[in-house]
């Protein structure tokens, strides 16, 4: 199997990342993504956009209104997760974020439930009734670029195998107690 | 639809989390839990062991010398996150949690692989190859009490439809922007 190895446990992990940002029904389609709040650590599942192992970096979309937009200017610090229920194989990484604007050509093709997302008031706001539908503002339409600092894979085969990736260690994995 | 009022929502949230402590092919199975560590927000995956809505309480286990445990002492502060594909709902809460002494029973009933996650090296401890299978302690079986102060309800209905509920509202619930 080759996740027996160190090297090929991280290529296995690249490999469902990379079938995230491509088949909409893959677990890796949604990690969840946690950065630090004022009242503690906060989570919320997003849409994998991009995985690039050459540079280490995962992409995902947001409102630039958005508390997670708010929180990750504050503390860059993020953690990104996804549990694959099929390999039993659970991913998780540690990452700086940085904010950048989304492509405006990218907004423009997006179907006007998707534009929503990115417009009306600032999410969390109170209403009186369920939300209706937003009119799309393409300058919130943002990228999160999640800068790997760590990879950690935990498998739960018989007995558990979990390995840690470093950036500081050229990626290069280590065992560790799962 | 019953997701159309702040309680039919709310009803829904709990019986999803109710399936989860019995079904283990339930999305609700696998709650993510985050605390905050030294190096930014930490998440993993783990069995959602109960859940009852009269005391707002979710327990999960962990083993005493994990990581998790540690954050969970400095800073009590954690978040849970489920997300179901097929309703497309996610599930967020915020809570307190408290560790509290596992039952011995229940450890002595578990079977030696289970048993084998509460012992043996701490977490996280580099190894010279894949992790061997430890014996279990008792002493280490642990279990965190969550004990929720808000529950966040996003439906990715169209258009996207999102409630909070707060322990210090008596859980009434609010609709507000997705």
């Amino acid at each position: 199997m080759t996740e027996e190895t160190l090297t090929g446990l991280l290529d296995t992990i690249w490999q469902h990342l990379a079938r995230g940002t491509a088949d909409r029904h893959h677990p890796a389609r949604h990690p969840t993504l946690a950065s630090i709040g004022t009242d503690g650590p906060e989570l919320r599942t997003l849409v994998l956009r991009r995985a690039e192992r050459s540079g280490a970096l995962l992409e995902v979309h947001t409102d630039a209104a958005s508390p997670k937009a708010v929180q990750i200017v504050a503390d860059p610090r993020v953690a990104l997760h996804v549990w694959l229920p099929k390999p039993r194989l659970q991913i998780r990484a540690r990452a700086m974020a940085l904010l950048e604007p989304g492509d405006p050509a990218v907004f423009a093709n997006l179907p006007p439930e998707a534009q929503a997302n990115y417009g009306g008031p600032v999410p969390g706001t109170p209403l009186p009734g369920p939300a209706k539908r937003a009119a799309g503002d393409p300058a919130r339409f943002t990228r999160i670029l999640c800068h790997l600092t760590e990879v950690d894979a935990l498998l739960l085969s018989d007995p558990h195998r979990r390995a840690r990736y470093r950036a500081d260690g050229n990626w290069q994995g280590q065992w560790i107690v799962p």
